[in-house]
Parts: structure tokens; sequence; C-alpha cells
């Protein structure tokens, strides 16, 4: 529906003013004084709004973890702390039941019976970049993706990787978690058929410079079909990967 | 087919050595001396080798051009200069017609009725980020999708965005082409339902470094569903969105 | 009055030697021994001397807090720790109340009474630039600014910023807070009539490297009427806008 | 007037569906094809579509000339080359007077009898910064400010800046350009009531970095009241000075 | 002496094959197993080795300085925490006594009755630079110069540096400390005859990088005769001063 | 053997399929469900699997010493904590002694009567280098090289350093680990015949950058045979020289 | 003569209004409209000012040149190039002499019979330095200093250094011109008992990044007594040097 | 031979001053003004010097290449431009052959019959890295290495690697050359046995910054014994892999 369909059915009375408000979405939103939650962004964009929990007071999270549930029936955080976790536990002491993942700093409350459907492959160079991957894989997830984990499968021992490569080009979409140089981003964008989404993690030291190198070594990739996220931004990745398999799954 | 599938039919006798030694890919290239041709890339990614023009002499462009074009029928090149454009015109004055487009600087033979199906929309900040949008809608259609092109509509005057965003959230993926600050891509990233990929230019002066400002700015986008590719990488978007499309459309 | 008219009014007898000393302020100022408080600043620019907390010690602070209390009758700190709040208030346990605000982090005495006139609208991004743009608001209102807060209004949400928009508008300047992207500043940039004064701040992390990609896109911005203060300089903006502001009402 | 009342006003038939849609201001821009005019931006921002010259096409830049004369009686153009200059008199040989600026690049077709009011003072701190410095000025006035030249007064010989102290502090707004270490800023800062608004330059060579040196110790200044703008964005300074200047004389 | 001139003694017979070997010096130092303290260094350059205490552990730090004092009569060390002072005083318990000042972290043993020549203004931007100025102070009087303080006199409140101004240029040398933009640095260099010695600071958040914009600037200075020293070098600056002031005072 | 070789070999029996597939090494590892175990690394590169111990999780590094210990008689394990020390020790409680040193920060179990040949010489440039210069020497004896220290020889004061230069040229390779300037990298390069592998160390303050501008500065040497690694690896530096000296034992 | 010493003088009738104001030096500049000569800066800080050519419009480099040769009977021009020369030849085509160094880029006018005093050791490290070095030699020189060249005597080589160390000792200040990682620096400072003025240069590629990386390294060097100019500076060097030499000749 | 022992010879009349004078090398160099031709170094490093010609003058080049002929017989020099090669033959045109390759920019004269021993194999990512690659390889050869030459073996199609391995594994040290992400280097480096020098190119575009992205990808590579040296410095490889391959083949 145009603009101007919109106000010619206004003005012929087939929709009523409040109606048409809706339709600018200029006040939908619920305005917590400190926040304005996005209430309507799952109509908009197919996602229903997640919490940054990083940085947020205790009471602040429990009162938008209780809108976010109180309107859709369940809730997704990242990055969320231990401590943090056990405050939206007590929020909740009465209702359904929190679960929290120290590896991925996962805090959610999801819907019984969710059904997971086509694939996706997540991918990391090393053991120390499963925290990003696993926020990766359990966000395209909680959104209704299926994930095959393959993990620590960096090229210095290209077999491993080899090992697993009809796992991998078998999925609809491929997400890539490596740190310091990020050439497993490269390897496997010449193998396979899908998109790769790289995700450079902050594993390294020195010239590594906290992902950065990962994620220009990503950009400057040889191989073709790569698309970038920040830093340790599983959650992107996650959310990129589930839009595609989604996709791929019409 | 498993290696150990292959290698029992091997024992077997249900294959031969040449079809064995096939399967591990290992010199299943063109050795064109200075070059190695990727000739079973098409069967391995689903697309065939391109030719990154720049820098390449005259003589072996031309070679290159002819050995793809002997192989598949047709050929694309990227980032070709006018000159090397009536280079490789000469080198097939007998044959087909090559074509060549001054903004995108795409080089091209292509087979002729082949069709585009889905949608991609195409769009960019300003006008000076035209040519690398053209790059990716160009790469996008020689591989077979439709493009939407939607240009300057970047947000400084964000009515030119809205009035046009019915086109953008019809595609199955949008590109996303801006230099500067580069915000066309949050905006557009927080009203779409699928991927958006951000492709920054290095168009700017001063603290847009040569489009790092918008590099960043992109990857630090508070949208969702964003990936981005190197600076002015019309073609890698290109490439990217038609795995998509792809996938939307099986 | 210039150099010549008061070296005349010196040889003609008009002016006393000391108050030509004083023309030159070369030491109209108070020394402290580690510090020398600009006592004439007011006078210069308009506006009284400001203390920068942080890093400062309890006993030089409380005692600069009383040297400017009993020149001004009032004195503004910026980025005061709840400890220095406390030195500073048992300094004054015998006089009038301190006040001191921990998201701001602004200790403050002020001068009963004072009106504020004219309007400044500070916006920010999310909530976790709400500390910096209350900085900016509070410092703004010490100096006799009315100021409207319309906080979290990102882009990935535009009907939130949309749904603002008169109010934004109406204001004589805008102060526009934002970290990772900064792309509010570009969107409001293209809607306002008065100066935008855009202030990055530190959220996000990765390539957002502590508010520099947002420093850079603002800087970059395609819009007009954008003018930059330092990371996190919530003071240094406030300032901006109420001088901008006062000449306004004037 | 607010989105409802819009509404409302239509179906109470108050206003047409044309005027309700022009309300939304969705399609008001000229499309030319390669670029969007924002043709309301003056009804919005005060200010009519500026047009950046560098890089843009001999014919493009003639045509998008003459569409903003057809609109507006006038033109203003920054960073034109004289070879574009000359194209575009060529294509109003007929008409009207075209004015090119050697030092600024400012490429201009101006009303007759525009008055200037208010003022501006427009400082550098050294030869090489003149024609950033003109191309604020030149800006400022042909949007209407009276503006005051004062070059080459950098800190290296204090007396040049001291001796013009008194046109400077009687300004609205200063514009400062300096590159180097921008030290002029700062000295500036502190001595005036009004906002300043700081350019850096690319003048500089080794560690001055293109003008970043200038750009960061700008924005880390100690004086308060310094907004900054991009490098070499003389442009830019003269439309925020202009802002200013315009709401002191109100 | 040449290294002939040496020969010939050698084989004349007028020194020893000892003392021809030291002429080398090449084990001319005193082996510790971890360390190899640079006994020579007075005689080669004029200055006894000094102690970087930072990082030294206790032990190993106790027992540098007591070598050094057996050596020398006195020693001096920078960068010291106050827990390493009170390890050394515990290990010079029944000696001399130790003098540590928390401001400019020097921990010393001076012999008695030294006596200070020649000039050095040592200057300071803000009251936050002090520490810096103090390290270079207190080494330059440790070596012998002279040192008078003109702290907090940053250009902000011009008035305050040019109300000093004639002790500043009586020096043979000024030392300028200051963090931020570090224009302190430029003002003095367009005012005084002798060398500037530019000590930036790491004072300032956001742009200011940790004192890399204020090096950059000093580097970048408009004025002449401003030699630069690595950020917070306190140390290297009150070295290079006294070697001028030495010179000075021949 | 090439592959056409063992393809051969298989068909024609002389071989079976499990060597056959352990040929192509793809599934040639260990494993343990968060690593994969390059188990096979050894015969391929002649090294063992070496452990990075920082971030490891105790009961993860436990397990992974312990199956390392099973396979290979001894492991090595590089930037381990304390902590990890003593939790390893518990985990081999009842076997043979591990043992850990806090300087090198290396943790390891080595086989009894292991020879060492060949030689490298190991310098640093300061005592705050030896930890890395530890790692190095420790890593290479563990692989069989013989090692000498030459410990604190920076170039300012040089004749320290050609007062070891016999022993420095008698080596195979040298590994020199500097921080700051690290300019001993470029006087030994002129010195000496075999190659020179330079650790650049994070020791410094301001411009050092945590050991970058070391690693810029050896990069850029203008003395030949240099070979750089990442900051502060003296892991990988202890490898490479190893490899060097076992060519030359040959 | 302190202020209040100056109008206490004034008031009594000891001077004139116009010897006064002087003392001000407010206006005590040479106003050419583009430009202000700051004519009084000899008897300010002992040198004339000098005229950096690189970016000047010939017509008023000759006229500034004319300017300073009327005031001071000589000047110095630096970074000229080889058409600024013979435009300023040309206008200088009836009087003196003007002479070019193309190696040094210096253009000057030099008053006959001056004499050069003291010592200066201006040393480079490789033949590439030499411009810079010779921009140094010769700008000390039109000041008046006596100097030392000692050339290509870089680090790799050090046989060469260490040859020419007498001569190097022996001077009242040492310049070292050096590109790359610029280690020469940090050898002569630990054998030399007076103040090393270090020079970057551009010479190097790669990560010597345009004279960075040997910025750094001589701002991080281990050495003492080492002061920092900006990249290819010669001219500061020179001017630095001179000030040293003028104290140690006094 | 010790200094001690030396100086002893020199004592008993078994070495002349001359001949002790000689052993300190401090004037054992070929002082040609401009330059100090290194002419001990064969005997200090086991290689001769070697000519940087760009940016050298035609007539001191030519002047160079002769002396270092009549010294050696032969000569090295790289980065040559074609006009240079022209300019030295020219000087040599009465002589023997000058020979110059466009590829490599290496020009030489080299003396008949030269063998060549040990194997180094050089790799590179791309065509466009060749010129580099072939500067490293005939490096080595002019020094008398054996070089194998495998080109465009880049990772995104990886059988081409895979294919030619066995060559790459029989070499005593392999030089891998690659620009953009440089993920050749870290495949290489889990594949074989001996060192591999890491050389990055400048080939690439945007976020690839000029080889620093490849350069920080193969220093932070997962794996071991991988040796980097500077961006396009292809000689200095094929110095170290020839100093290595010397050490192989002793």
């Amino acid at each position: 529906m145009t603009t101007r369909e919109m106000l010619e059915k206004l003005q012929n009375g087939e929709i009523s003013i409040d109606e048409a408000e809706r339709f600018f979405r200029q006040d939908m939103y619920e305005d917590m004084g400190y926040a304005k939650l996005d209430t309507l962004r799952e109509s908009r964009t197919g996602f229903p709004e997640v919490i940054f929990c990083e940085g947020k007071q205790d009471a602040y999270l429990a009162d938008i973890c209780r809108k976010l549930y109180e309107k859709n029936g369940e809730f997704l955080g990242t990055r969320a702390s231990k401590h943090q976790a056990e405050a939206v536990r007590q929020a909740f002491s009465q209702g359904p039941e929190i679960r929290y993942d120290e590896v991925s700093r996962i805090l959610k409350l999801e819907k019984p019976g969710k059904e997971q459907t086509g694939c996706i492959a997540v991918c990391s160079g090393g053991t120390a970049d499963i925290p990003v991957a696993e926020e990766a894989a359990q966000t395209a997830e909680f959104f209704g993706a299926k994930c095959e984990r393959i993990y620590d499968i960096g090229v210095s021992g290209l077999h491993r990787l080899l090992g697993n490569l009809d796992r991998i080009q078998a999925a609809n979409c491929v997400v890539a978690v490596a740190g310091m140089e990020g050439a497993l981003v490269s390897v496997l964008g010449g193998l396979v058929e899908n998109p790769v989404i790289a995700v450079p993690t902050s594993v390294g030291y020195g010239v590594s410079e906290g992902g950065k190198t990962a994620l220009r070594a990503m950009l400057s990739s040889c191989a073709n079909g790569v698309a970038v996220v920040n830093i340790d931004n599983g959650y992107g990745a996650g959310y990129l990967a589930t839009q595609i398999n989604r996709l791929a799954c019409r």
C-alpha cells in the first residue's frame, strides 16, 4: 500500500484515522522513559527486538525483559553477565524458566515447541573462538534456523577443514568465526556455493589488534561470496544467516 | 561422495585412476604459465571465474578473456580501463561483440538470451556512488539476477528514501552503496526484512579517509541484517546478492 | 577601547596605572600554587570557569570549589566521582547543599532562582548515550538554557525520530548524542533549520573504536549544519548550545 | 501541524490528497535520473541545495546548475575547477553572468541586490589557509551574512592576533581556519564570547597528516565553545556560521 | 685520542694492553647477570646511568640502587611506585636517607651540597600536567641545573602565560609540558629566543588519544625552535634541558 | 609419493584403503569436542603440537596436556599462568614432574635425556625483554637446540654489544629481542652472517605503542637478513630458530 | 621592562605613546594583505622570519623576498622549486645574486662576509637522506653556525659511524638525519655528550610509512639526549641546532 | 681473534699498526663523498653490498655500479627503472653486458659460470604478486641458490596449492609472496617442515591498505615457522632464503 493509496482510503472512509496514523508508525513504540521499545519491529523486519544486555542496569534489564515477554511470549538477550542472568531470574521467579549460557553469554526465555528449519554451518578457527560462534548459533536457533557446529578447523591443520567439507557445503549459509589472521574465511569462500558470513574475533595478540587484522583480512579476501560483520559480533552473523536461511526455505 | 567411498570405488574398479585423481582436483586448472585459471570453479561454487582487469597487461588480458570465452562461451571483466577494452576488442575483432561500460568499468561478452530472475534492490547514497553501484548491478545481472536501481537517496534528504521504500522492501536482498558517513545503510537496515549488503565507497574527503569511515560506520551499524564488503567492492556485493537471490528463487 | 586609547587615557590621567595594568589582564588570576584560577573568564567569555573533576585530588577539588563559590556564589563540576562528591559535601558541610547526579556525574552548587530561556533539543541515539546527553543538558541548564530531552531515537527504528520531529525542529539548537555509527546526526541534519551539535560517544565495540567511528562519521556527514565536539564531550556541547541559544534569545 | 492533525484535516476535507501527500514529502524532489534534486530543502532547512562540483561531469553539472537557477534564480557551486567553470559559462552563454573565483573555487550565479547582515569573523592561521577561509566567507556571504576577513594571524606571531582582537570579539561567530597544529583555535576560544567554528586544513607535512593533526588538536582544545568541521570544509563552516548569525540577527 | 694514536702509544709502550683494551670499552660494564650496568656512561656522555624503576622487581631494584650508590655516591630512579620506594628504603635502612616524591615518582639518594647553576623554565599547561613537569624539573635539578616552575598557564587563559613571560624569556631553555592539543608550545615558541623542549602528556580523552594528538601537534608546530620528546617523558626533557643549560653555562 | 602413485598403489593392492585414506589426512586428528588435536603434526612439520595456555580453562588444559603426554611422552605449554601450572600439576600428581618457569611462563613435561645441538644466540636489548627472550630460548631448547643467552646489550651502551660479538657471530641463527625502538636488530643485522630473527616486545610507553614501533622499525631495518615475528612472540622465534638450526646441523 | 614599568614611564613622560604602543607589539607587522610579515621577529627571537616557499605563487613569493631583503639585507627560503628560484631571480635581475641549491631546495640572498662560529655535526644515515641533511646544514650556516657534514654512516655498516666518532663528539650539537628505522639516532645518542636533534626522513617504503616509523622509533629511543622534529624538517633541526650552538658560543 | 689477542700481537710486533687499525674496520669503506661503499661487507656478512636503485641519480648510480664491478667483478641492483638501466648500459658500453628484467626491475652484471645449489620454493598467491616474487627469486639466484617458481596458487582455488605441495615441501625454505589477505602463508605454514618467509605485497585495494593488511595477517598467522619481511620486499626475502639455504647446504 503506497502513501497515496492510504490517504485515499482515509478520505473514502475505508480506514480510520487511527489506522492511518499507524501507517506512518510515528508513535508506534513503547515509551519507557529511558528507552523506547520498538514493538513493531517484528512486523517491519520479521524479527523481534533483541536486548543487548552489556552495561544495562539490573532493574532496567529486568523491566525490558518483562515488557518483551508480555508482548512476544519470549525474549533473547545477548552479552549478559552471570550477575545479570541472576537478576532477571529473580524478577521472573514466579514465572517460566530463564535460561543462561555462560559460554555464549546468551540469556533467554523461549516459547516451547519452536521448530528449526534449513541449515546453517557455524565454523570456528580455534577453540578460543567458540564463545562468538555459540552466540551466532544460538541466535540463529532462537530465530528458527537449524545449525551445524564445526569447531577448531583452522587452516594451520588443513585436513581438519577438508575432512568436514561435505557438511559445510550442504548448508544454506556458512558462518565462519576466526581471530588472528582469519584465513579460514578465504579457504572456505573458495570451496562453497552459498554465502560465507565472516565474523572476526578479538582472539590474538600484538598485531592482531583486538580483531582488526582478522577483520581487514576478511574484507580483503581473495575469495568471493564473503560478507563481514563487526568484531565478535556473533549475534549479527546469526541474524544475517537466519535471513538467508529463511529465503532459502521459503 | 566421501573420500572413502571414492577410494572403495577405485579399488572395486568402478572408477578409473584418472577419475579418482580428478576427484582431488589437484591439477584441475588451466596452467598458462603466468596464471592458473580455475576452470572448475563454476562446478565448485556455482560461479565462473571473473577477471579483475586492473593492472593486467594487454596481451595477458586478451589471452585470458579468450581462454574463458572458449571454455564458457562468455566472460566478465571488472575494473577495465578504456584502453584495455580497446585491446580486448581488437583481439576479438573477428568474433562476437565485446561490451564495455565506462561508468562501471565492466568489460564483458555475454551469451545471448540469458534470463534474469528474482529481485535485488541496488541503492546509492549519492550520484558519486553510481559507478560502484553499477558494478554491483551489472555483475548481478551477468550472473542472472534482476536488479532494481534506486540512486541518490542519501539520508540528508530522507523523503527521497522513504518515497522509494516499497520498491526496496520488495527485493530479496538490498545492495546499499554509500560513501562519506554511510548512514544510508543504518536507515535501510531498520526498514527492510531481507539482508542489506553494504558497500562503502571512497567518496568523500578529509576524515572520510578514502572510504574507511563509511566502512567502519557500516560495520558499527545499530541496525541488524547488515553485511559489509570491502571499499568500492561493487563486484563482491553483486556476487553476494546473487547468491542470496538464487537461494530465494530456488 | 583600543590599546592606543587606553594609553592616551593613562597619559591624560583619566585612568590610573592599576587600571591600565588590569587592561592587559596579565595577572588577573587567582594563583593557588598548583593552579591559576581564571577569575576574569566570565567577563571575557560570558561563562565562569568550570571544574573538570576527573583526576583531581580531594583536597584540591574542595579548595577550588570553595574559591569559585566565594567568587561566583555557585560552581559547576563535571566528571566527578561519587567519592569526590562526598569529599566536597563534607567540605561544605556547614554551608549550602551540594548536588550530585550519578548519571551525568555533574557536581554543582547553584544559585537559587535562576531562570532558563530559549530552547535546546538534546537527543540521544540509544539509552547507553544518556550519561553524555545528560552532561550536555545539565550544563546548558546551569548556564541558563531551557532543554528538551528526547532520548533513544536511533535510526534503526526511524519512526521514533520522525514521531518527535516537531519538538526537535522547534529548538534554537540541537545536541545530537550517539555512539556506534552515529547516523542519527545525518538524519537530523537533513531535517532541521538550526545548528546540530554532534557528540560522538564511546558506546559500541570492535570497529566502533571507542567513539572514533562515530566521530569520523559525524565529521563526514552528508548533511549540512553539523558541528562536532570531542568524544563523550557532553559538557562542550552544552556550552556551545548555550552560546547559540543566547544569541537566539538576545 | 502534527500527523494526526493533518490526517483529520484530510478526513474533514480541509485539505486535498495532494496537499496531504506533500506533507510527507516523499516524492518532493526533482528526479533527473542520475540525481534527485532536493528542491524542498530551502523550505525545510532554510537553505537551498548547493552543488559540490568536484568529480561531476560537465554535462551533468551544467544541467544541475540550470535546474537550480530555474528554481531559485541563483545557485552556488563549491570545489569547481577552472575547466568546469568554463563549461558552465558556455551553457549559460546567453544568460546572466556566472562568477568563478580561482582561490576559493566557488562558482556562482547570484541574485542582484542581496543584502548582508550581522557579522562573522573569518580568521586564518597562515596564507596557505586562505583558499579554505575564502570558501567559508563566500559561502556565508552568498547566504546573506556579512564577513570580516582577518588572515595570517597564526600564534607563532601572537601580536598579529592580539592586534586584531577587537574586530574578532565583535562578531556573532568566529570561523577559525588553520592547518599544522591548529593552535589558533585554542587561543581564540579563550578570548571570545561567541562560538568558534574550527576548520582544520590539509596544510602541513609529515605528522600533520593532511590535516588530521589539526583536526584532532581542535577537538581536544582546552578552550570552550569550539565546534569542529571536516578537514578543508570551508563550505560547512560558512553554512554553520550563517545559521548562528541568522539566529543572532532575528 | 684517535684509534691510531692509541695503537701507536701501545706499540711505543706508553700504555699497557689493559689500558688499550679499556679504550675500546668493550667489557667496561658491570655484569649483574640479568643486567649489564653501563658504569662508564658518565665519562662518555657526562651523565651517570639512571634507573627506570617501572616494572623492576624489588630485589633487583634495590640491588641496582646499591651498585650505583657504591659507584657514584648517589642515584636517581624514575617512575618508582610507593611500594618500590619502601623496598629500597628498607635495603638502605642502615645508610643514608632515600627521598621519594609521590607526584613526580622520583626516588633518589643525592650527594649533599650539590650546586645548581643556569636557568631552565619548566612550564605546564594545566595542573594535570604537573607530575610530568616535576619529573623534568627534579631530573634537571639532580643533574645540577636551576629550575623555575611556572604551572597552569595554558592558552585558554592567555593572560596567565603573558603575565609570566619575562621569567620564561630569561631561561636558557624552556621545558613546555602540555596535554590535550598542546597549543602552549606553539605560543611559547613564538615568544622566546632559546630552545623549547616540548613534552606531550597523556592528559585528555577521546581524540587526545593518550597524548598522541599533543605529540603530533607539537611536531607540526608553526613556531620555530621546538624539540619534542616522547609522551610523558619528563625525564628525557629534563636531561636534554640540562645538556643545553650546561652548554650555556660553560 | 604423489597422489597418482598412491592411487595406483591402491589399485594394485599395494596399500589398503585405510592407508590410502590416511594419505589424505582428512580425519587424522583427535576430536575432543571443543578441540581437534592435530596429532599428525610432527610427521608433517617435524614439530609436535604446542599448547597456547592463555585463556584455556583448567579442566580443558589439563585434559589436553594429558592427551599430548600420552601421545608424545612430553608436552610444551606457553603463556601459562601460575594458577594454570598448579592445576596441571594436580592433574599429574601421580605421574612425572611438571616444570613451570615464572619468567618465561613456560609449562612443560620433558622426556629425560634429550640432547641439544647446534647453536642459537638469544639476545635482548634490556632486562625488561628477558621474559620474551626466555620463551624463545626455552622453546628452542625443548625442540633440541643449544642456546647462548646474551642479555641487556641495547645500543645505548654499544660496547656491551661489541664486547659479545664473537659469541653472537658464532651462532647458526640469532634471535634478537627488543622493545622501544628496536635498534639492536639493525646493528646486529649489519654484523652477522646468519639470519637474525627479530622479536619486538611491548616494552616502552607513549609512541612505542605496545611494541608496534619496534615491529615497524625492525621491518624497515636498513640491515639485511632480518626476519620478523609478532610482538612478544618468543615462541614463534624459538620455533623458527630451531628450524634453521636443524637445517644447519643436518 | 615589565608592563608596570612601561606604564609608569609613560605616565612620567619618559616614553611616548608610540613607544608604549610598540611595547605591546600589537600592530608591529607588515601587512601585505594576503600576509602579515612578522618584522619584529628577529628582535623577539633572535632569528629573522624565513620563507616556506612550497605552494606560494610566484608573484607573492618574489614580493615577500623583496620585502625581507629591504628590511634585513638578506633572506632565506626553504622548499623552493627550480621554477620558483627562476621567478625570484627575475624579480631581482637588476640586483644582487640569488643562490639556489637543487639538493636542499634552499633559495637565498645572503649578506657578504658573514662569519660562522661553533660547531654542529650534521650526520645522515644514507645518501637518500642528504637533501634533508643539507637543508639543516645550510639553514644553520645562514644563521651563523659552522657545520661538519658526515653522511652515509647508517648502522648497517657500523664501522663507518665509529670511524667518524671523534668529529661527531667534538660538536656542540648533533643533527642526525635518517629514514627507515632511524637506528642511527639511538647509537649516536649513546656515544655523545651534547644534544642529538633527530630528523626522521620519508625515505623507505611499506611499513616505513613515509617517515612515521623513523619518527616513532626516534621518540622511543633507548638513548638519552634525543630531541625530535617533524619528518623531513631539516630547517627546524638547523634552527634548533643554531640556538644550542649560540648558547655554547656565548 | 679477540681484541686482546690483536693488541698483544701488535705489542709483540706480530702485526703492524696498519693491520691493527684495519682490525677495527673504522675506515674500511670507499668514500665517494655522497656515499661510503661498505666494501668489507662480504667478508663480514658473506654477501656483497647490493644497490637499491630507486631514486638514485643516473651519474651516481653508474658510478657506484662501476665501483662495485671493479671490486667484485659483478653487481646487483634492485628497483631499477628502465631509464636507469639504459643509463648504466651506456656507462658500460665498452664492457660486459648489463642485464635488466622489467618485471622484477633487477639490473645486474653477473660473473659467468656461477653455480646454483640447494632449493628455495618461491610461491605467489596471484599473478599480480609475480614482480615481487621474481625480485626474491632472482636475488637468491644471484647469490647462488637454486629456485623453484610456483605462481598463482592463492587459497581461493585451494587445489592449485595442494597439487604443487610435493615441490614446495622438498625445498630448504619457502618464500611465500601474497597481497590482499595473505592467507597463502598460513596454509603453507601448516603443511611444510622448513621456514616460510612471508612477503606481503601492496596488491589489493580499500582495507588492503597497500599491503598492511597482508603484513599484519602474516604476523598474526596461526601457523608456526613463519618469518615476515617488509611489504614488497622481495629482495629481503631472497637474501634471507639464501642464508637459510646456505646453512642447509653446508
